[in-house]
């Protein structure tokens, strides 16, 4: 950020008054521009006892597999934003969502929300940013070749789940692996 | 938005190629500047059944009594946002923290996460942004003095909860009563 949004004035890095850390702070108007983490919704769609995933026709990750999800908008729910996702990704209608998944990823600054829901018809189709939509069974999930740690991890705590036939909201914490870490 | 962050041009709001909504598109370099949901993470601190709330020194609801809550910061998780909050607002270390609600309210685009926890030795104090503190047991708090209806809603199930000492995680969505909405 170089420029104020508001005046065009030039931005500065520094703590304000009554503050704890580094803001960007326009030198002219003295608007403080927060940074803030962003929400990514999504949806684990289950239908007949296939789960629903779509190969990702953008990047990041372009051709690997993932749960429908994507950026939550301003004015929507977490809910209709995840099936909106569902919609785009998978031209699926997503039906009885249930909140499933809370994760934090702190080292990129997001927090996904991830619903658990049915198809509606159990129809879908491809979206424009998906290659390729397929309903798979557990045995057939390519775990090689998922997008997303985040959709490994929801992935694999709903088959655990899925035994007992409980599903508790859960919420979890995704770490940058030590070997990225800054020391 | 006025002017593009990046490169100081003027901004315009139109629909990008390939996308279905307004932004805000810098006309100068291209860029596209989103407005995403903000995030505000909260306690819910319980000592010896009591529930320690906090008396706003600040606006909105100068005044009024609420839960330790605020915006969560880039780099960290929605617990320790939690925890950093009840830190800032009323000196106290919380500890043994449990997810315990995410409310929606789209009206202003805005996703609570609230957490259950304890208070470390049962110490806390009066922060910056308090007027003061207090442990309230269920007979004596303030209701007709809390500061959001996301407090109210989240104490109310709270209690509910606490009769049957089950809590289990439940999201809901915060709306904007009908006379304000717009037709
Ligand atoms: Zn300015
Ligand atoms: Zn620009």
């Amino acid at each position: 950020m170089k420029f104020c949004a508001t005046c065009g004035g030039a931005i500065e890095q520094r703590v304000p008054e009554g503050d704890d850390r580094r803001r960007f702070v326009c030198g002219d108007c003295g608007e403080i521009h927060y940074i803030n983490p962003r929400v990514i919704v999504g949806c684990l769609p289950e239908h007949n006892g296939k789960i629903l995933l779509c190969r990702r026709a953008i990047e990041p990750r372009h051709g690997y597999w993932t749960l429908p999800a994507g950026f939550m908008e301003n004015g929507e729910t977490t809910a209709e934003g995840a099936a909106r996702e569902t919609l785009e990704e998978a031209a699926a209608t997503a039906c009885n969502l249930r909140l499933y998944r809370l994760l934090d990823v702190p080292h990129i600054s997001q927090v996904y929300v991830f619903y658990r829901c049915g198809i509606e018809e159990g129809r879908f189709g491809i979206g424009p940013e998906s290659l390729e939509t397929r309903l798979f069974d557990e045995a057939d999930i390519p775990w090689d070749e998922i997008a997303f740690p985040t959709v490994t991890e929801v992935l694999t705590e709903f088959l655990d789940d899925r035994k007992q036939n409980v599903f508790p909201v859960r919420h979890s914490v995704i770490s940058l692996p030590d070997k990225f870490r800054k020391h």
